[in-house]
């Protein structure tokens, strides 16, 4: 039996497959996002996994969400598709769209699949994982609403639009980046505004444009600050060409908040799936020996006073992953507490994450 | 006849593309090298515009760089090839791997051209200046010698590694970045140690790890700091496999200083290219108009007390771009004494910047 606060993977998986099902989604496509909320606590990213259940439930009671959608391919050539997500939950159809990339990368390299009619993406490093379980690197972006302001802007401009990779590394764990090209994801900032905490000075903007540490004024009255200026806001403004405007997408502020908007109507979100099959291109034992002695090297690299040791991209989350695996997902008050109310909504009770 | 600081863009193109040529390298080549570097000059960028030209021309003098080299494609499958530059000039092997993945783009959609046995980038802009010319999307990026840390390294882990896309935009220039993933790039270190100035402390560590507003000890005992700390250093790390491992070029330490090390030996750069022909999966209109309602957008919004104007990326690049193509390039005079040095190397004179 787990602890009280810490589900196992396969009780927290059950959990939320259950409430899926419960609001009519097929027992495949509940599995699939099941796995991508439970995979993405594991990694202790508490703020793109079961918190967002009774959301994406509440939703799929009013219709915004379709439980019946089915994400397909509208139009596709040799190395790209774009797929329509038919208003079905954003973790599946962004795993239909990766599953696409992968198919045709395998056949030319490179693949770019783009994605509209989706809603919120979830953690965006559950689908570039997915490429590099199968040996390839993933990429993977999407757009949401805006909240992160322009240099120079009083009010937002882009959405946080994360940005992740993936890419095997041969006897070490992936590499692996999740991302927001925001100083921090919306997400960092509701939890502190959730806990009534305060933040530090560089995450948001007032309605002035005034750097400010109280989160309470997010997002109604406040812009979170793209991270490094100029270089944040225009790594977000590529991710909303890729996910946006050349997907049929919908873009910055036509985007619908799958939060705080009509629960009834679609978001329309835009995302975009790049892979690169590096077996096309390189022996895997080459390319393995390769991203080895990379790693190794960091490993090794002299340290600053006090540090005991420099990581490479993704070794927290992993190891995070595999502490979860053993000792159960040691889940925040805040997920919790939201975990609950996707109990109600799905008719189920907590009981069963501790089982 | 211009002013002494501001020669026009053709008396510097073609006082480039002569030095080259009496360096040994065919007319063709020395056109491709030539417009490279006074295009970046023309942006402003000119810590990678022809300020670089003496140090080509030593390299090609001393054998590092072959003045007869042939980029070519060693390997290639649907949308994807590997180029070896042959030690050929840096900027003509990338013009080579660009116009290779534009012209498999058009055929599949997307296409990646991995570039090994490159030498110096020079600025990643131009070259995805070229896809957009065409109407296509265009990404580029490469690694280069350690000079930016990790987050708690005591020195270097990756290169500045630059980041570059452009985006065709309609009526508008086209959306433009070329950022290093540091907080700045090596050459506006170079640019104000050479000038004798002070630099912000958010640029430079020094050997023990220690923020430092000190440029002359760069890069012989400081190193860059990664933007937006573990971010910046995890897009370096991307740019680095795609660029470094995935092609067969050297990476990390194993790559060759242009500037500071043998001039008789080649640096084993890499780079990578990615380009998405937006026409293949969206009527061009459509696509236009979509990217014209984005960047109006932009200008329209909310400015912050005392911002007059929100700049889409690029903007600048652009507006200066064409003021130099009117009244010459106002090169400073770190430029103008390097070139100086290159006219020694190439057997020119100065006179001809000023006709």
């Amino acid at each position: 039996m787990s602890s009280p606060k810490a589900p196992s993977f396969a009780a927290l998986r059950r959990f939320c497959e259950q409430a899926f099902q419960n609001l009519g989604m097929s027992a495949e496509q509940a599995g699939i996002g099941a796995d991508v909320l439970a995979t993405t606590d594991s990694w202790g990213v508490y703020t793109h996994g079961s918190k967002c259940l009774a959301g994406y439930l509440r939703r799929l009671k009013l219709g915004g969400l379709r439980p019946g959608g089915q994400p397909h391919v509208v139009a596709e050539g040799g190395a790209w598709a774009t797929v329509d997500g038919d208003s079905s939950l954003g973790l599946v159809t962004s795993v239909y769209a990766m599953r696409t990339a992968i198919r045709k990368a395998k056949e030319q390299g490179i693949a770019f699949v783009g994605v509209r009619n989706s809603c919120h993406f979830g953690a965006a490093g559950y689908y570039t994982w997915l490429a590099a379980r199968e040996g390839l690197i993933g990429i993977s972006m999407a757009n949401d609403i805006p909240s992160v302001a322009a240099p120079g802007s009083r009010r937002a401009i882009t959405g946080s639009n994360p940005l992740s990779y993936a890419i095997p590394a041969g006897r070490h764990p992936p590499m692996f980046l999740d991302m927001s090209t925001a100083t921090v994801a919306g997400g960092k900032v509701y939890a502190a505004r959730g806990r009534g905490e305060r933040i530090p000075d560089t995450w948001l903007l007032d309605s002035e444009g005034r750097p400010t540490s109280d989160p309470s004024i997010y997002p109604e009255s406040a812009t979170l600050q793209p991270a490094a200026g100029h270089k944040g806001y225009g790594i977000a403004l590529l991710i909303e060409c890729l996910s946006g405007i050349l997907t049929g997408a919908q873009f910055t502020w036509r985007v619908g908040s799958w939060m705080w908007d009509d629960g009834t109507k679609p978001t329309h979100h835009g995302a975009a799936f790049v892979v690169v099959d590096t077996a096309t291109m390189m022996p895997p034992a080459q390319f393995a020996q390769r991203m080895e002695e990379l790693v190794d090297e960091i490993h090794q690299a002299p340290k600053a006073d006090g540090v005991s040791r420099l990581y490479v991209p993704g070794e927290m989350e992993w190891e995070k992953h595999h502490s979860a695996l053993k000792h159960g997902i040691p889940l925040p008050e805040d997920v919790i507490a939201s975990l609950q109310k996707a109990a109600d909504l799905a008719g189920l009770t907590l009981d069963t994450l501790w089982q």
